[in-house]
């Protein structure tokens, strides 16, 4: 077997670290697997389930041995690996290609050019919009990624070839791999993620707050829950998340604002018209995304 | 087999009345059912699925023959039944109990004042919720309010006899039966569906109005599809609900803003103590309530 690359290490083995492996091994992307992290006992249970060969828990010697390092960690983490890991790759010509999955990429951007001086050419920052509600190493999936977006945010200073490399990387996973410039991708991330999670978590945290907290939430239903289910997300990642994404999320907050305000101007004004049109325009787009995803999710004419 | 009551009228043979007359038909509720609207397609379909035995284009006609009218029409048109409804029941001692399914009740109970004076003895204003993303009588489910709440708001000048035969009525199909008051019923629909509503429909509306909404809805995934799916509900039952609620509504948008407001500025101020905060005891209600709804739709041991 001919493998594209050698040895790809994943810096914390979670749900997305975990399944990347998972897809790498199964397209025959690398041959070898190593975990790293600061919690062995996922990184044990890694090897145990076949998703990684081997782990250490020195980022040093994992990264001297690596083709490819892959950052699974949290937004913020992320930022401290790199400033580990890029101080050690200056100078190392044909050293390995550093990518990494975090949900922000703008702040990663601004830590590696404290840390370096300018993004580096060997590092590609990256985005797989595929998550599950599930966390951890054992809920990693082979598929996670098939038929989802990847979106790469590559810079003018990057070498072409890393570039290649972390595209050829994801589209073996059987991934729709997309390039964004940062902003556009914070802003797109912003709107279809962030902005949501906060709302989710501002509508649950308000009616909690209530009088009638109770009734409500012994009234609700399928269509509540559904709304909400985001507001189940982690509390520490989305906390990270809002702080690495500021910028681009108080865009979308105040944007998701006006548009509130219209509404509730027309509401009070009883002005029906103005609903109606502004409800209808909502399900239009909304009903063109859904068919537009359904589209996605089928299966594909060889 | 004895029936509870003879003849159930249903006024709007749609997905919730359709359902309704599967439901009483099948509990031995009523013997005869009979659907009353200006639809006659939706009429016909329903003789021919069994759900009604007859049909009528004919209100008056329909109301003299029935000991319940279940007024199942989207709101503003519920208003507008009473208004030939109520007058026909006058110093008709002995006549049908009439009750709806309207999502807001503080609008009807006005239009009953506005019309009779007060809340006549046999209107029982009620609410199931119950629905689908199906609409019509041909996705009428005969099993619909099973486990889901009726909420009642009996007045004091109700005939305890027509509240006790409309509770039975929903207990027969299987739901769960509350009582609430007008102004709490409301308050609480406000909360868990209303607003919810407008706030996709504000988000959905934000988005596609942004300069990057192509990349917004090329790159959105499941998470947004769930958190939008009620965008995609009808543009005119929801401009009608919202005109209705128009109070309530505008309370619980205010809640709403002002908890997103308090995120805005944890945002922009870099607190992550108040998000982490927030985030955490939103996903603690919401976990909780998660739990319940899961607990509500567990088979019940016999």
């Amino acid at each position: 077997m001919s493998y594209a690359t050698d040895t790809v290490v994943i810096v914390g083995l979670g749900l997305i670290g975990g399944s990347l492996a998972r897809a790498l091994r199964q397209s025959g992307f690398s041959r070898h697997f190593i975990g790293c992290g600061h919690r062995e006992p996922s990184l044990r249970r890694g090897v145990e389930l076949g998703v990684i060969d081997e782990y250490t828990l020195d980022l040093d010697a994992a990264v001297d041995r690596a083709d490819i390092v892959v950052i699974c960690t949290p937004t913020l983490t992320a930022a401290q690996m790199l400033g580990q890991i890029l101080p050690r790759l200056n100078g190392r010509p044909g050293g390995p290609v550093i990518t990494d999955v975090a949900s922000v990429k703008g702040s990663l951007r601004d830590a590696a050019i404290a840390i370096a001086g300018a993004v580096p050419p060997q590092l590609v920052l990256g985005h797989p919009i595929a998550g599950s509600e599930h966390s951890g190493v054992e809920a990693s999936d082979v598929n996670l990624f098939v038929d989802h977006r990847v979106i790469l945010t590559p810079e003018a200073s990057n070498d072409p070839a890393a570039v290649a490399l972390v595209r050829a990387m994801w589209e073996s996973t059987g991934a729709d791999v997309l390039d964004m410039t940062v902003e556009r991708h914070d802003a797109v991330l912003a709107a279809t993620s962030h902005l949501p999670h906060l709302l989710a978590y501002a509508l649950v945290d308000a009616l909690s707050s209530s009088d009638a907290s109770d009734d409500i939430f012994r009234c609700a239903a399928g269509g509540f829950r559904d709304f909400t289910r985001i507001a189940s997300s982690d509390p520490t990642m989305w906390r990270d998340i809002a702080l690495a994404n500021r910028s681009a999320l108080l865009d979308a907050i105040d944007l998701f604002s006006d548009h509130l305000g219209r509404l509730r101007t027309a509401v009070q004004a009883g002005d029906g018209e103005e609903l109606s049109d502004t409800f209808s325009r909502a399900k239009r787009a909304r009903d063109q995304f859904a068919a537009l995803l359904a589209q996605r999710s089928q299966p594909k004419i060889p």
